[in-house]
């Protein structure tokens, strides 16, 4: 047994067994192991972002880390910015990043690279494996450290010659850890002041999102009156028919602060206080009001599901939410494919219980505000910021939950970041529909250009953010990476071709023609 | 004026005039500035890896450096694998990446990362620009830096209220500091060393692989009759017909081991000694004979113009090379499309002075070994390792030199990652011709694969280094993106199709289903 050999057993003994890779020569070892082994599923990306991003799907669904293959430094660098969202999004996730033997470090080869460094800046833990037989140990901890809180991401650097070296034995996995309980002093705290008469917010984040965790929290509602928002960029919201509704907490500061400027205390569950995307000139990052108390009930990373049950019990709330989300009577829109129009197809035609990857931009919080009462589902949306997240996210979801449809809404400007991910649904025959939401232009920042005051734009500005010239066919780029795909004019032949995707199970790409 | 406009003003007084850019809302004085600038052409790319290979290309045909701009930590991580290539081909390259204002860091805000972290670790100099003021005195100071020795990456970090914030005046641009001489030592014991009698080669690399540089060694070699080599991916080989001839290093190390064992002496001029691109078990890294002497003329940052025409000088060189590459008889290959056969088209057609962009990794060597008495053009390689160069280096490439032929040499697996270049080619209207070696494969990877001793593979194995399963269609995703495509099935076909597009003015692409 070789190091490399010794940690796929690691890691499947620890519960990882699905790996996102883009390998190269020095994988070489790692890549014959995981082809030894029954237990682990390859799943060949075509470019490290996807596979980062596909990782981050897969965590977000699974509750547990996928592995990731990363060639050296390169390989690394090209993973980060779906890291960074990965991050953002509190998830498990295990890099296994390649590296040069030890003792070719030192020749400067053309891609030697400073490996350390660059796992230091997107790993909250990365260690570099000293010896064959500390490869599966540090597999080990890399998932022990992974699973840490709500979840984080760790990195293992392994030098080829350690992959290729005998090792004894592959190491034990260790406990997982279990998550922290949120202070006694917190929920008594938080206890006292839903009884206080000030107008409450109760914001939430993380886990705090999930079906049960909303079902507590919309207790304490009803017994409080307290109003219930989500986080702007929620990792994994379950909402829609039959769940407890939440405001979502919009995207620019300006309507943040008018939708927190009634309140009197805010309580924070799994989530921070808002604060601006952006900053703009002479506009506050700081968005909650001076007046407001602001207490933390439980962070991201303690348990958040004991916290909000002992709250609950402390205020005596009833043992069901009051308010739940009524199914509303599905429509189906006609005329120009505005996103509104997309929304209420969305909201008629979802399935029950399937996934959406948002990555709409401008068209997403139309079509998110529009199937508010659609059947029951799971959104996800753009955590860190980082563009090119929602093609792989859909991907890493769609590999984790393989009954479950996913609906991919992906805005044209950040789908090309990442386009790649279709070839991958298309291997693997991941059940993704993929809305492509085509209106050739970097649309939000035509709006962010007047907002951070950037005086009046001339042509030469605005063809900075424009995408056509020439225009893009996601239709045709879709079809070079073998998934079946069909282009909609209006909301008419848009609802007709997303009826049909939602009764076939197979990758296909619906590419909308937007009207704004 | 603010900041940004300052700055703007200052990297054009310092003779920087094109941007490839792809920005977000905190650039968007930046963009509004470039907008204003009469002198600055923006070029929009959908990736920051396409922008900093376009910005290597650039700089490689300009010799002096293109600006990036990039969004943010996300930017600069998307950006570094190509930053990693562009160092190693030593070009001067300046990026302009935004961060969050100064006051704004401290919210943590979805996008939040360290940028200088990431800047330090894929730039030779760096720095945050402390004030409005600052931001054009950092701009100055970053095209002095990048214009260091045979060329750095010099990347300013923009915080975005330096942007918006009045700025008194635009600093003036500094003057560029000469090449160093190199050491008068270093070249009186070279020619010694050509005199003493041994086998000698003399392995050139950087701008020692320029016609008069060439030229100026073929006459040492006239004189002295060592053997001319050539670093194994030189950013900018000028070679064909008319020009002195060069034995290019192999990649595999056991052939570099044999080119280099008759050899008692080695000189080196702008390179380095040959290494092992990969460590493999049982076998060397350091590829020199132990018995072979290593002399060192100049090094890649210094005078190696200056250099060479002393050593030629001084060992009383003849004015002149003696021998020359001699113009092939063109032919044209029936049958199969092998690569040979390929090289042997191009050979026949390339246009003179035409540029020649090789990420063709196993069939680009063959293309290569093809075209040696091709007519006189450049051929610009793969530098770093990090695949994903190609597309955008030929694209900086043809903004550089409008009036050039540009042909891509595109292996299938390297050019998806960042496939994305095609649009922007078309948007340009570049004259660039893709040649996209369709193998369906990472076929390098199979060849590895048994050179790392990773034992027999299995058909799992063998899969994750498979690219069909769906096999792509790059005709299909070059038209999605505007570009002209056709497919090529055999030699006549392809011979055909790329006599047409050597004499149409426009970005095209031809897609080699490759026979090995």
């Amino acid at each position: 047994m070789n190091g490399a050999e010794a940690l796929l057993r690691t890691l499947v003994d620890s519960g990882v067994d699905v790996c996102f890779a883009n390998p190269g020569t020095s994988e070489m070892q790692l890549v014959s192991a995981i082809g030894q082994s029954d237990a682990m599923r390859p799943i060949l990306c075509l470019f490290e972002g996807v596979v980062t991003g596909a990782a981050d799907g897969y965590a977000r669904m699974a509750d547990k880390p996928a592995a990731t293959l990363l060639h050296l430094g390169s390989g690394i660098s090209n993973a980060m910015a779906n890291l960074h969202n990965a991050k953002r999004a509190r998830v498990p996730l295990v890099n296994i990043v390649g590296d040069h033997a030890t003792y070719h470090q030192q020749y400067d080869a053309p891609l030697t690279a400073d490996v350390p460094a660059r796992a230091r800046i997107c790993s909250a833990w990365s260690r570099v494996a000293e010896s064959a037989d500390d490869l599966s140990v540090s597999g080990a901890q890399a998932v022990q450290a992974a699973m840490q809180g709500a979840g984080a991401i760790a990195t293992v650097i392994v030098p080829a010659n350690h992959a290729w070296d005998e090792a004894k034995e592959a190491a034990p996995a260790l406990a997982a850890s279990q998550l922290q309980l949120a202070a006694e002093e917190a929920i008594a705290t938080v206890a006292d002041a839903l009884g206080n008469g000030k107008r409450t917010a109760i914001l939430l984040g993380g886990r705090a999102l999930r079906e049960h965790n909303l079902a507590a929290a919309g207790r304490i509602a009803a017994a409080s009156g307290a109003t219930l928002l989500c986080e702007t960029f929620p990792a994994r919201l379950q909402r829609g028919a039959g769940r407890v509704p939440v405001q979502r907490v919009p995207y620019f500061g300006e309507q943040v602060a008018e939708l927190l400027q009634p309140f009197e205390q805010l309580i924070l569950v799994g989530s921070a206080a808002p604060v601006s995307f952006f900053a703009y000139p002479g506009k506050p990052s700081w968005l909650t009001p001076e007046s407001c108390d602001i207490h933390t009930l439980a962070s991201v990373d303690e348990d958040i599901n004991t916290a909000l049950l002992a709250l609950a019990d402390k205020i005596d709330a009833p043992a069901t939410p009051t308010t739940l989300v009524q199914r509303n009577q599905p429509t189906s829109p006609s005329g120009p494919l505005t996103p509104m129009a997309i929304g209420e197809t969305l909201s008629a035609l979802l399935p029950q219980h399937c996934i959406v990857s948002d990555e709409g931009a401008t068209c997403g919080l139309s079509i998110y505000a529009a199937t508010e009462r659609a059947t029951a589902h799971d959104w996800l949306t753009l955590t860190g910021g980082a563009i090119g997240q929602g093609l792989p996210l859909s991907l890493g979801a769609a590999i984790a939950c393989p009954n479950r449809k996913v609906v991919a809404l992906q805005a044209d400007g950040s789908g090309m970041y990442t386009i790649q991910a279709l070839w991958t649904m298309a291997r693997e025959q991941t059940d993704v529909t993929i809305v492509l939401l085509n209106n050739r232009s970097y649309a939000i920042l035509n709006i962010e250009l007047a907002r951070v005051g950037a005086g009046e734009p001339n042509a030469k500005t605005l063809s900075m953010l424009d995408l056509s010239n020439p225009d893009m066919s996601f239709v045709d780029m879709a079809r070079g990476m073998g998934v079946a795909a069909t282009r909609a004019e209006n909301a008419e032949e848009f609802h007709q071709q997303f009826a049909t995707a939602m009764t076939t199970k197979r990758p296909q790409l619906i590419e909308a023609m937007v009207s704004q």
